[in-house]
């Protein structure tokens, strides 16, 4: 059945390569969707295993609409006892924050047979993608791409002559309920390692395409060309540029993401230009989105690999997630180079070295100069009656069952805790160390920000419970763009860092990493009235409370469907009127 | 840590032995019982595996209560993403439809995070229990048992110094949503035979404790006193009478209990009093309860083994559950005798014999002479859209999102489908072969039923797609008991049949057997007014769409919680009332 590794035809990545004439503008569409979401058999890795899926497709399938069009997506919740949302990654949901898809913060989870529209603007072209934002299911498969294009008639700010998509992932052989169960138990069992990076929801586990390169060992691929797992290949002609989309959905993994012998130009980040910038690899933590330009300027006669590694956690690691430039008209067969350098895992300089590269690009806007307000967060690892949790300030998130939109919105008492987190945190805090009391309270309490204030979040980091142990957090924000004022080693202090800090071209962006034992200091106006997540994208991090939640001038959200807050309080409260 | 087999303390059986004074006759009780449903690592066969308990226990809790108490549970959903329903098998729910713990048909599921409090009497005692009734979480382990004693000043009518309870299941390593997804799948893929056989939740997989008895195999169980799995031991007197109360959860195995060289005097079948009748074992199919006495008069130096066999099943089965009669004082180690027999799996004229051998005790009530309505229920095996269902007169069960008893009562249409299944099938059916036409429909129809109507169920059993396949099947009842009037063999027919039915003195019942190839013909009186699942109990079966629903008297339903139907159709209800 299956041929051998050097003679399978890979399957061919769709691109839009090689754009035709532009077409005529036109004004923006309504671009309308059925999903249903079940569960299903599928071989992301090689290995069979159940996959949470939409119409059948692992990943699910992508978006592709033009920026001022408005998305439509019907959703049916085909599982059988689970609930259901799903978050548009980096669509801010103006006048729509009903539509974020966070169970418990923007909504009622979808019930089993139940179908909510979601209806939201995609009114800034840039890479995004989306995916499960209830319990842990975005580890279960539950993602995709979402690629908004410029609006007719607008160009992008660089030239290009084809593009690709890669949405990066990882992925467990152990099913999430497990996960969960491990996480919430005491003692604490750890996820572990994922087993294989995917591209596009494809990887190879114990079966390495690059296998061959190694020490001659003979674990190497038998794929079916149509095998699930089987790496999409990117085909480009010589001597064109191509953009590259890529974004990152990992549950846990720290990527990097490198091009055999092609260097790269950066030019956009979570849905915004930077000033591009030549690269050699790019740092990828989950919840971003970044596009390069590439120019296939190599020799034509062979194929060169793209690598996805793992950074940031001490090996064991799987091994790198892989697929490769096949130079037209080559056969698609596995390059026959070395694969490409990625810096060491624990190499956080170069991770900094990075970072600090990325910056707007002329003529974006750029932050009020001043901030109305500052929030101190600190990020540290807690036990909480012995439970291990991660905290924000000495709190641990735990959800209500009412979502917030909703209790907030119709100002119902007891939906969650009224009391509001700290803050700050004491000065005398010793972030170099464990703490030395680690206990913790849990709370769902929000942080209430007024309309159209400028508030300033310093994102803190610290040691966890074990010594000599500081973590990489990426943190995500709903309902807005950033701009990333700064990183920077050691306790925050604005004596010594708030001169230091970029208002001339930071770059916006909805996720920023705080680096270990760092700080990084972000800037937002409150424009957007909603209730927004702010929170680690590592799955298992936030599961175990490590987010925050902005409550953002509710009073002014308006028309709230009623579909979507038909639980908990808010439902409740429905069934109180049908009687009173 | 582990002592070997020999030499190991078995986790003794709690059970109520030599009963005391009869306490002073007092006023019904009202019983208030606070769950929470979590998943949790636990070893039901000493291998660890993730199950749904309740407090931290598998299996859940037991409920023990006097007949006119009123049972409170709040039940708590712990889980992260799934909702819940939990059932009270037995119990009737006179006045109280909404408690019956159908998601989709009596309420709602309970979403996570929220309680929903159960209220109802139990107003007959008997040997019931109670399980998950949403998805297949049963199957996931969420049972436990529910015993009802007399109310004070009431006798039973027999005597026994006293009593132990055993609540059977069986148990699979693949967890149920991969369960789930297989049975959806095209082709299907069986879930296949249970890995052990489970008393009061507790097996040994590969390490039998009879292994000793076998071939001399060195499969031998080391067990810890403590560990999950231990069999609980039940510690008896010489010379006294026992009660033994044994019900069983399984997903899918029909089992026979037998006691090692004791007699058993069956008393008491689904909390309903029977003719006693001495019997060498029982056979119990899921769904079914049973009480038999039995007396400790054989050699009091030695214990005797109780073992739970699958029956019915092509080997290879698992092996049969274990646990034994420790002989007091005798330490409770293994005994040194053969296993019990049991019938041999495919003994059907056994468990026909035995299934005749039960007769109502003298005195109960007897069905009405004449049934006003006669519903012929074909059980088949089909294919729709190419995926194995199981049908009732070519209808596979599908439930709607809305919970049929608001949906119904509220008259709200479109909920679910408004034609109701056909009650006949054509007499030309030949029911000792595959199905000619094996293709079905599904639809949420249901059976309309007049209030205080007799109502008799013709069960016709038929040949499987596979030839010469034809299963059990027990059909459960919710809401009532049922007068069984026969069994028979191959096509019921009323003229050749007819005058058979027992009128005198049937037994009434919760549930009832299909033999392969055979009928089954039961009559109940419509006097509870609710919505009423009939179903096949083998859960992946219900799951395959082996169900009907009655609809009784739903008009005269009074003072339905909204809570219990505050979702799909019926929520939306609610939010409409609101605004208008």
């Amino acid at each position: 059945m299956g041929s051998s590794f050097h003679h399978f035809i890979l399957v061919i990545l769709c691109s839009s390569c090689l754009l035709g004439a532009v077409a005529a503008a036109s004004s923006p569409k309504t671009r309308h969707f059925r999903w249903e979401v079940a569960n299903m058999f599928w071989s992301p890795d090689c290995l069979e295993n159940v996959v949470m899926g939409i119409n059948g497709q692992f990943p699910g399938p992508t978006i592709r609409a033009k920026a001022g069009d408005t998305i439509v997506v019907h959703l049916t919740n085909k599982l059988h006892t689970e609930g259901l949302g799903i978050h548009w990654h980096g669509i801010r949901q103006f006048d729509t924050p009903w539509a974020d898809g966070t169970a418990s913060i923007s909504q009622c989870a979808i019930n089993p047979e139940e179908t909510f529209v979601y209806r939201f603007k995609v009114d800034k072209a840039g890479t995004y993608f989306y995916h499960g934002h209830y319990g842990m299911q975005r580890s279960a498969g539950l993602y995709g791409s979402l690629v908004v294009d410029v609006a007719d008639g607008e160009k992008e700010p660089f030239h290009y002559d084809g593009e690709f998509n890669i949405l990066l992932s990882d992925w467990w052989h152990k099913n999430v309920h497990e996960q969960e169960v491990g996480l919430s138990s005491k003692p604490l069992r750890w996820i572990g390692e994922p087993q294989s990076i995917l591209l596009n929801g494809r990887g190879q586990f114990n079966c390495s395409l690059a296998a061959r390169l190694g020490n001659g060992s003979s674990s190497l691929c038998s794929l079916r060309a149509d095998a699930q797992c089987a790496p999409q290949v990117l085909r480009v002609q010589p001597n064109k540029t191509y953009r590259l989309r890529i974004a990152s959905t990992t549950s846990l993994s720290s990527l990097n993401l490198a091009i055999g012998n092609h260097k790269m130009v950066l030019v956009e980040a979570d849905g915004n230009y930077i000033k591009p910038v030549a690269v050699d690899n790019i740092d990828i933590y989950s919840g971003e989105s970044y596009s390069v330009l590439f120019t296939t300027d190599q020799n034509p006669s062979k194929n060169y690999w793209i690598s996805a590694s793992q950074r940031g956690r001490k090996p064991p690691v799987p091994p790198p997630g892989l697929t490769f430039l096949n130079y037209l008209p080559n056969s698609p067969s596995v390059p026959t180079s070395a694969l490409p350098q990625s810096p060491a895992w624990d190499d956080i300089t170069a991770s900094k070295s990075f970072a600090n590269k990325i910056v707007a690009l002329l003529g974006l806007p750029t932050p009020p100069i001043r901030h109305d307000r500052r929030i101190f967060l600190l990020n540290t690892q807690n036990r909480i009656d012995g439970f291990i949790k991660w905290s924000i300030n000495n709190v641990s998130l735990v959800l209500p069952s009412t979502p917030y939109l909703g209790s907030i919105k119709h100002k119902l008492k007891g939906a969650f805790d009224d009391k509001s987190p700290p803050e700050t945190f004491s000065s005398n805090y010793d972030i170099r160390i464990p703490p030395v009391n680690p206990n913790a309270t849990q709370s769902s309490g929000v942080y209430k920000i007024e309309f159209n204030t400028t508030v300033d979040v310093i994102l803190q980091n610290t040691n966890a419970l074990a010594a000599n142990v500081s973590e990489i957090h990426p943190w995500h924000l709903h309902g807005h763009d950033f701009w990333v004022l700064g990183y920077g080693e050691g306790m925050y202090s604005e004596e010594k860092h708030g001169k230091q800090l970029n208002l001339k071209n930071p770059p916006l962006r909805n996720t920023v990493v705080i680096f270990p034992y760092g700080w990084t200091v972000i800037r937002f106006v409150a424009d957007n009235p909603g209730v927004w997540a702010f929170h680690c994208h590592i799955e298992p991090h936030l599961h175990m409370g490590m987010g925050v939640i902005f409550a953002e001038a509710v009073d002014r959200v308006k028309n709230i469907p009623d579909e979507a807050i038909a639980c908990g309080q808010t439902g409740k409260m429905f069934m109180h009127n049908h009687h009173g």
